[in-house]
C-alpha cells in the first residue's frame, strides 16, 4: 500500500493519491509522509479533506509540523485549528518556537487565544498541561433520552463521547456516567438516578505520575480533571497517559543509568546535548571514587608486601556492585510501580539480610574452590577473598536495598540511588573490609 | 470512608457495611479486602450484590481469590463464574493451583469448559491469552438503528462497547465501528458505509510486546484478534495493554541490572527465590572478572614498580562501566521503544564516537588538573592515567553503543547487554591500555 502510494505521488497522480490516503489510518498516513520531500509533503497535505489532515497533523514529528505551519495560508491554519483537538493543539505549541506560536495564534479567535495562553501557562507534566476541554458534559436532570440528543448534537467535537460528566450549573463536577450506561438505560430514566457520585478525579496542578498511577489502579478510559473550586475545566484521556507511562519509564531508565534524564529520542538529539547529559554524573562520579584511591594508598604497604591481591579488586569490586544494583534496581521499581512503600523499609531490610547471606554463601563458595582448589592460591589469600566477599556481598544488598527507600523519604528521586552511586558507595567499603581482612589474616 | 466502614464490619453491623460499600469503586472494595481477616473477609464478599461481588473478585491478589474459592460453595462460585468478564476468568485461573481450577471448571457448562481450556492452551503472553470473547459484533447489512437496538439487548454482558466489529457469517473481520460513529449517525445509515475497512488486528499467537506497540501507535483502546483463519475470535482492550507495558518495562529494568525477571511483586516473593533469581547472573559476571584478575598479574612487574598505579584503577575502572552503561541505556530503550533500528547502527556509531569524544576530553581534562595540579601527583604518572581515561571512556561509548544493537541483530534481548555486562567487558580492556600506557610512557 504504501509502496503504491508512493509511486502514484512520484508519477504526480494526486487525485488517485487523496482516493487511496483518505481510507488510510491517520497515524499510517503520517509515518508515510516522514518520507515524502518537503515539497511533496505540503501537496500531499493540502489535498487531504481537513478533518484527515488535522489527524495526520497531531500524528507527524514537531520538525515536519513546523515546517506546514511556516509554509502554509492563515485560512489552512485556521481550518487545521478548528479541526484539531485542544490538547493535540497544546502539545504541538509546547514544542514550537515563538515565531511559529504567533502565527498559529493569531489565526484564532479572542477566546481560544485566552485558553490556549492558559494552557501554555500550566506547569510542564501537570494534568492542566495534559487534559483536553473537548468532553460532553450533562445535567443531572436530563433524562437519557435528551442526554443521547445533546451528545449527537455536540458529540462531532467531543475527543471522546465513552464517558460523559455531569455538572452543575456552576461547572462543578457532580457525578460520571458511561456511554454504555446510557445507551442499556431506559430512554426516561433521569441521570441522577444511575450516574456514578463517587467519581475520582484529579486536579489541574496534579503530576503527571500521580495520574497514571490513577489510571492503572482504577482501568479508567478518561478522568475528569478540576479547578481549586471544584468545577470541571477538562479531562485526560487514556492514550495520553500511555505516552506518560512510557515517558516516566524512560526517563527511569536515564536516571538509573545516571544520565540527566530527556524526552527527546537518541537518534534525534544532537552529540554536543547527549555529551551534556551525561557529563555531569560522571564527573561527580569520577571525583566520588578518587576516595577509593585514597584508601588503596592508605593501605599500600599491604598491597606492598601481598602484590597478588591487588589482582582481586576488580572482582571484588564488580560483584559488590552488580549485586547493589541488582537490589536497588528492584526496590526502585517497586517504588515507582507503589508495590513497594516507605513504611516497607524494615521488610526490606530484613528481606536483603537474607537474600545477601545465601547470595554471598553460594558466591563465596564458588570462589574459594576456584582460588584454593582449581588456581592454587595461598589458604590464606584465598580465605580473605573469600570472607571479604561474603561480605560485599551481604553489605550491597543491605545498601542497594535501603538506599532508594531512604532517598525516598528525604523526597530525592529513589531512581537515583541506582547502580552508580551504589557501585561507588559499595566500592569503598569493599575496599576497607578487604584490607582490614587481610591486615588481620595475613598479619601485616 | 474505609475506616468507617472497617469500624462498622469490626461492629458486626453488615446491613450497613453493605448500604456503604456497595456505592465504593470496585478497586477500592478490593483493596478494602486486602485488610480484612479471612474470616469477615468471607462475610462481606458474601454480602456483595454478585456483579460488585465479582467485580471485587477480579481486583484482589490471587492468594485471597484462591482462599475465597476453596471457601465458598458451588453455587456461589457459579454466580461469580456469571458475572466475571471472561479474559478476568483466565488471568485468576492462570494463577491457581489445579484442585482450584477443577473446582471452577467443574461449576460451568460443557461450552465454557472448552473455551477455558482452549484459552488456558494458548501460550503465555500471547494475544490469546490475554484477549476476552465478550465482544459486540455487529453485521454490515445493520442499519445504525439496529445495530444500536442489537447493543442495547446484548451489550450487558460485553467487556466493552466502545468499539464494535461488523463480521460476516463465517465470522470473518470485515470492520470496526465505535460507538460513537453510531450515536453521531442517522438512523438508517447501513453500517458498511460507515464502517472503517482498513482494520488493524492481531493474531491469536501474536506477542504482547508487539500488541501493546500497535496500541501505542493507533491509540486504540481496543484491538480485535483473529484465527489463523482470519475469523474473530476475540478482543484485547487497553486497561489489560497497560499492565502489558508495565510488565515489559519491569522485566527490561530487572535484566537491565543482571537479574532474571519474574512478574511477582518484589515484598511478595520469598528470599529463597529472590536469591535465586540473582546468584546466576552474578556467578557469570564473578567468573568473567576473574578475567581482569589475570590481566593484572601478568603486568605485576608494573605494579611492583610504580605502586601508585593501583590507587587509580578503581576510579577508571568505575568510570568506565558508567560511561559504558549510559550508552546502553539509551539504546537499549530505544531499541525497546522503537525509536532506534538495527539498520541505525551506523549512526550510533558514529554519534557514541562523537560523545565519547567530547565526554572523554572533559572528563580526562578535569582529572589531569586534579591529579597534577592539585594532589602534585608525578607528571608521567598524571599524563598516563589522563590518556587511559580518554580512551577508556570512548571504548566504553562505543562498546555500549554498539553491543545492544549486535546481541538484537543476534536475536538475544538486547537489555541483556546492559550495564553489568558492559562493565565486564570495558573493565577488561581499561587495564589492557593502563598496563600498556604505563609500560610505554614511564618505560617499566
Amino acid at each position: 500500500m504504501k509502496e503504491l502510494i508512493l509511486n502514484l505521488i512520484e508519477q504526480g497522480k494526486y487525485a488517485d493519491v487523496r482516493e487511496k490516503i483518505v481510507h488510510m489510518n491517520v497515524v499510517d498516513i503520517a509515518q508515510l509522509f516522514e518520507e515524502l520531500d518537503h515539497q511533496k509533503l505540503i501537496i500531499v497535505f493540502r489535498i487531504l479533506p481537513k478533518e484527515i489532515a488535522s489527524g495526520v497533523f497531531s500524528y507527524i514529528p514537531n520538525e515536519l509540523q513546523k515546517f506546514i505551519i511556516e509554509y502554509i495560508t492563515d485560512k489552512e491554519i485556521k481550518n487545521i485549528l478548528d479541526e484539531l483537538f485542544f490538547d493535540d493543539t497544546i502539545d504541538f505549541l509546547e514544542e514550537m518556537p515563538s515565531n511559529i506560536v504567533k502565527k498559529v495564534i493569531k489565526n484564532t479567535d479572542e477566546e481560544t487565544r485566552k485558553l490556549i495562553n492558559q494552557f501554555l501557562n500550566y506547569p510542564e507534566d501537570s494534568a492542566g498541561s495534559i487534559m483536553t476541554i473537548e468532553f460532553v458534559d450533562l445535567k443531572k436532570e436530563m433524562s437519557v433520552r435528551q442526554a443521547i440528543q445533546h451528545i449527537k448534537e455536540t458529540g462531532v467535537d467531543k475527543e471522546t463521547i465513552n464517558t460523559c460528566y455531569v455538572i452543575d450549573n456552576k461547572r462543578k463536577l457532580e457525578g460520571v456516567i458511561s456511554i454504555r450506561k446510557l445507551i442499556l438505560s431506559e430512554d426516561s430514566i433521569i441521570l441522577k438516578d444511575i450516574m456514578e457520585r463517587d467519581v475520582v478525579y484529579i486536579n489541574t496542578y496534579d503530576d503527571q505520575e500521580k495520574i497514571a498511577s490513577l489510571f492503572k489502579k482504577y482501568d479508567f478510559l478518561s478522568m475528569p480533571v478540576v479547578d481549586q473550586e471544584c468545577r470541571l475545566v477538562g479531562i485526560v484521556t487514556i492514550d495520553d497517559i500511555i505516552d506518560i507511562i512510557d515517558q516516566e519509564n524512560t526517563e527511569d531508565f536515564q536516571k538509573m543509568a545516571a544520565i540527566q534524564p530527556s524526552e527527546k529520542e537518541y537518534l534525534k538529539t544532537s552529540s554536543l546535548v547527549l555529551a551534556k547529559h551525561r557529563i555531569i554524573w560522571l564527573l561527580i562520579l569520577m571525583i566520588s571514587a578518587t576516595i577509593t584511591g585514597r584508601i588503596i594508598r592508605k593501605y599500600d604497604n599491604v598491597l606492598q608486601s601481598v602484590l597478588v591481591l591487588t589482582s582481586f579488586i576488580p572482582m571484588l569490586m564488580d560483584t559488590g556492585g552488580n549485586a547493589g544494583s541488582q537490589s536497588s534496581a528492584l526496590i526502585i521499581r517497586g517504588l515507582a510501580l507503589g508495590d513497594i512503600n516507605l513504611k516497607d523499609v524494615l521488610k526490606v531490610l530484613w528481606k536483603e539480610i537474607k537474600v545477601g547471606f545465601l547470595v554471598g554463601l553460594v558466591l563465596s563458595s564458588v570462589n574459594f574452590i576456584r582460588l584454593f582448589c582449581f588456581e592454587k592460591t595461598e589458604l590464606l589469600i584465598s580465605v580473605t577473598v573469600t570472607i571479604t566477599l561474603f561480605f560485599t556481598v551481604l553489605f550491597a544488598k543491605v545498601v542497594g536495598g535501603i538506599l532508594p527507600i531512604m532517598a525516598k523519604k528525604l523526597r530525592i528521586d529513589p531512581a537515583i540511588m541506582a547502580s552508580p552511586l551504589i557501585t561507588t558507595i559499595v566500592d569503598a567499603v569493599v575496599l576497607i573490609i578487604y584490607f582490614s581482612i587481610a591486615t588481620w589474616l595475613l598479619g601485616i
